[in-house]
């Protein structure tokens, strides 16, 4: 079976790679392939290094070295390069780079100013963390430098931040105005990401930030009408479980563009292409979707053997969900 | 006193360290200037980072924070971001970067790619280590990239490859057939290298490599004529103690440009400048120069006590030789 995922960071990489180990213990599902389709517009250049954060949480989750209790980052992770920074006055200090990371920065920037793709590096940063061997693919949504902006007002009036300003540094305390994804109008799919959708068996949508991650691989052109076109059925995770993010802040994200903090809220982002809408138990009773059929499940990922039963119980619903 | 020295990397930073310590110890010479013209013909770029090994020697051994026992890099140094770089595949592997040396080179890449110069970002890194307040200034030689290349042959036939290699990967194992230093033909001094020469009390050269870090500073357009027209007395301090070198690969050096590894060749390379030449006592005897004059002292660098002694025998030999 092909199955194609859409997926930010850490929601995303704990899901699939619950995934892959529902998939893995299942006899007729062993072999099948898993491309994800991973949020771009989270990178940013720090200290002249591409840091690509959403893709390396899939990599170092998917590859074994995540820092488990973060969800991002290395495991056994030191901060010494970034302690020299910080006393050279290099800035900016308020995104933590670990020594392991950097590596991956390293690596990254290195091939890309060689000219290779931002496809191409992944892939082979992909290879040392062994997911060839694992049939999981990981691809960029767009090797175009895409980066999400963020509109906000203090007494200085408005002003665009990076997203990881607001994010990391801000904790999206300043009130998102709007998302402005720089560069958007230039880029184009990456190699393989509409292919991926097209002919996938299943899509899946993983708990991810519908604003700011999912949301910005569904701008990426040609994204929407590929999951609208696709005999895939496509199914998505909540990521709002009773009116609450599970994780992040996605609260605040849905509040910059309107939208209710309710997984049915969520669910009318996707409207045009849902099949099957996994929430939250409690959640069940009140979400109502005119053509996607709605199942509740527990929805909290307390570990692998959760995320494993949650990817499952979306997989089932793709496979009992048949488009027409 | 204003003092200018030319300086390559461990020997020089070495013996420049003795000096700060003779001139703070020394009531009529401890505020005077010590202006550092760094050689950065070996310097490379290592997976998109600038390295600038001689530069980088000397902030960090006057700076303290140099590895006393191998004379480059940090003490209390951790290879951890090098391990990711050689665990996905990225190249070269053959030259050691630690990460707290990393961290140097990242801040400095970062500053040059904001459109920096090498002087102002070595300004910058200089400041980390204190060089202000020790009344040092380190300069490089030039702004514009220089890059010693060296022409070997083997069975393959000649070619070129880069300082570093030569030095570091093949340890000077290939007999080098000659140096190239790309990039001399568009460099030009950087700010206040000339006129740190010219209007210097003393300039030292200390017992750097003469062929790859004194020569290649020697090379920098107008250098050489400052030496020559400078009214300070120009004293030097031989590299080679009994026909060897104390360290390094000078005898290789040497043999390539076709002269005698000994105290008194070397001084042959400096003959239209030179009126100081601080020799070892074995060697006093053997050495007569038409025009410097000649000391004999024991000039092993054993301790910083030693370097000290030495630079102010330099020193000392510089007072009593006022140009005419």
């Amino acid at each position: 079976m092909r199955i194609t995922a859409l997926a930010g960071g850490v929601g995303g990489a704990r899901f699939l790679r619950g995934l892959r180990t529902h998939l893995d213990a299942t006899p007729d599902l062993a072999d099948s392939e898993l491309t994800i389709i991973g949020n771009t517009g989270d990178d940013i250049s720090l200290f002249g290094l591409r840091v690509c954060p959403d893709l390396d949480t899939l990599l170092y989750t998917l590859g074994g070295g995540i820092h488990e209790g973060q969800g991002w980052g290395r495991a056994d992770e030191s901060h010494r390069v970034q302690g020299e920074l910080a006393a050279y006055g290099a800035t900016p200090q308020w995104f933590a780079l670990g020594d392991l990371d950097i590596g991956t920065h390293i690596a990254r920037s290195q091939w890309l100013a060689q000219g290779l793709s931002l496809s191409e590096a992944t892939t082979r940063l992909a290879q040392r963390w062994g997911l060839p061997d694992q049939r999981v693919t990981v691809l960029p949504m767009s090797d175009s430098p895409v980066e999400t902006h963020v509109v906000v007002e203090d007494a200085d009036g408005q002003r665009a931040v990076h997203f990881q300003e607001w994010w990391v540094r801000m904790q999206a305390s300043l009130p998102a105005q709007r998302f402005v994804a720089v560069g958007m109008d230039r880029a184009t799919a990456a190699p393989g990401v509409l292919d991926a959708i097209r002919h996938a068996d299943v899509v899946l949508l993983p708990p991810s930030n519908p604003v700011v991650s999912i949301g910005i691989i569904l701008g990426v052109p040609g994204v929407r009408d590929a999951l609208r076109g696709t005999a895939a059925p496509v199914v998505g995770v909540s990521p709002i479980i009773g009116g609450m993010p599970v994780r992040g802040h996605a609260d605040a994200c849905l509040a910059a563009i309107g939208v209710e903090c309710t997984a049915g809220a969520v669910a009318g982002l996707y409207e045009d292409f849902l099949d099957g809408w996994l929430v939250s138990q409690e959640d069940a009773a009140s979400v109502r979707l005119p053509r996607a059929q709605v199942r509740g499940r527990p929805l909290l990922m307390t570990d692998r053997a959760a995320a494993a039963q949650i990817a499952g119980a979306a997989l089932d619903l793709a496979l009992e969900t048949k488009r027409g």
